[in-house]
């Protein structure tokens, strides 16, 4: 027996004592057993966390999994994260162990307990925050996870990926603005997302530090799907002749997809009589018709380095809890330099 | 120990014997376990055959895990089959190990040895055949698999979910001759692919039984990708007016989205001047602008079946070898009437 795992022993029994159980039930409960009471199991992992109990392990007492939980897949970024933690897990022999939670928040108890149980290198989530109970308990067996987060909303105290959502909003309007457009609309995310608001102020910025105003019918918030954005697309492509855009920066692509559409109902075209920019450059952008110049955020290297993160705390090295990847501009065919007759 | 045990036991000690090694070396060659020399597990593994081991395993003594295996993930397809083959782990209380074997035929001896260890309640896999040797260890470990195989050609012997791939290529071309086209084009998949090749003759099949030849110049292979859609396509329209077709059915949804760019390039709207029909029905195939007409190819549900069947072998029912799902015609925005100014 090492040090340490004599120290944990110390621990573990000192727990025990105080829980009034024996120490086989301590460990069972750190392993995700079925067979303790639910009274038993809440008593012992509160003592785990007030005697700061994080079980020590060697690399080779995990199994080659790594663990990504998602609240939903239905989303088109699912299969790039997928991608991105199946290339770290591939280059450490590991599979990944998926799971869909269903609950936009966190992940159930009965995952918990399978996590426990099958004592993965580490977990990554796609989630802004974590409840306190999931972090202590995965604390506490020294299992280490890190949260991919394109909402841009992160936990201060969990290691996160995310993107530079604020430098694409800024990239994507200042393309449109040096084509010569200025009635640009912007269709941003959901009003309590983080990412939404960041790409909104960045499209601002690159309009007022172009020296021109922000015409607030123009500024639209959305809920980055297809729909939403066909819909807000064909009311501003209603305005008036003179008030309407020549140019949507639609804050992701699919709402992008939306705006297509919406333009082809009216009979315009695209770029011709109207640019688009879409954001994510997910597989889509490439494929639609014309191809959307778009904002890449890299999601693939972001579960990349999440995986990463967890793989390095797994072989005991300090992680940085922030790191956010840079987005970038992609041009296609989608954008195109202003041409307004009626001025000419 | 039960009966069953006792009977596994003695097999082991005969094959023990004969190889020349220890109970315990057999049974770390049936775990999967890396110390055993390869010289050692191929006899082992051998003998195991000959003698028509089967692990006889109670549904409890599996881990909670369903394993899925890619040959690639790139595929619009993979996430539908994550998601059906989710939707049927949820149920059982399980989570799904996925893995992308990255070739083409089948996964590595890696990802074997990493099943053979974490006693999966069984395999998925996407893959139209399947090694013997693969079959043999995951048989005589008793670890029940099925195959998903969109590509139509099934190993006889391997449990297997398709779908009806010519019913389909017929439904696709009589609702284009139902709108009054006869210069039908079909832009197929791969010369080698079953899938293609059913397609196929499901558009033939329409064809003649409505009393019309197919010119050959409009049937053409293709490689179910959008560029290749593209470039097909765009060779189609570039035919005299009185030869080009005023449709198109393309063997899959990205072909389809490559004749509708083909289109755009051309000036040509879809689908006023050309008709275009697709074949999946994945996501995008609603997003695009405008919204596919396309054969549903039932990925979730053929996903959940293979699941199921994994499911219902392990709890000892007999599962059918092969199982096709229904394919349906989803009538969208890119079919229209044909309209032909110069017979008027």
């Amino acid at each position: 027996m090492t040090i340490d795992a004599r120290a944990d022993r110390v621990t573990l029994a000192a727990v025990a004592a105080e829980a009034r159980v024996s120490i086989s039930t301590v460990s069972k409960v750190l392993n995700g057993r079925a067979d303790v009471s639910e009274a038993t199991r809440e008593r012992v992992e509160g003592l785990l966390g007030r005697h700061g109990y994080r079980r020590r392990t060697s690399p080779s007492s995990a199994a080659p999994l790594i663990e990504l939980v998602f609240h939903e897949l239905d989303t088109i970024w699912a299969m790039e994260l997928i991608r991105g933690v199946e290339d770290v897990a591939r280059e450490a022999s590991a599979s990944v162990v998926l799971t869909e939670s269903g609950t936009r928040h966190a992940p159930g108890p009965e995952w918990l307990e399978g996590v426990l149980q099958r004592r993965p290198l580490g977990v990554v989530l796609v989630f802004s925050s974590l409840p306190a109970g999931v972090k202590d308990q995965l604390r506490s067996r020294a299992i280490p996870f890190a949260v991919v987060d394109p909402a841009g909303d992160p936990d201060p105290d969990v290691p996160s990926v995310g993107s530079a959502n604020w430098s694409g909003g800024l990239a994507a309007t200042r393309h449109l603005l040096e084509l010569g457009h200025r009635r640009i609309a912007m269709i941003t995310g959901p009003e309590d997302m983080m990412c939404s608001l960041a790409r909104l102020d960045g499209y601002r910025s690159a309009m007022s530090n172009a020296g021109h105003g922000v015409d607030p019918t123009l500024v639209r918030f959305g809920d980055f799907h297809v729909q939403g954005g066909h819909d807000i697309a064909t009311e501003l492509l209603a305005l008036p002749a003179d008030r309407r855009p020549t140019a949507i920066f639609a804050g992701s692509d699919l709402q992008a997809l939306g705006v297509l559409e919406a333009a082809r109902r009216q009979g315009l075209r695209v770029p011709e009589d109207l640019s688009v920019v879409g954001y994510d450059d997910v597989a889509v952008a490439r494929w639609s018709s014309p191809a959307l110049t778009t904002v890449h955020q890299p999601l693939r290297n972001m579960a990349q380095e999440a995986a990463r993160l967890v793989l390095r705390a797994r072989e005991g090295a300090s992680v940085s809890t922030r790191m956010d990847l840079a987005t970038s501009l992609v041009v296609r065919n989608s954008t195109a330099r202003l041409v307004e007759p009626t001025e000419a």
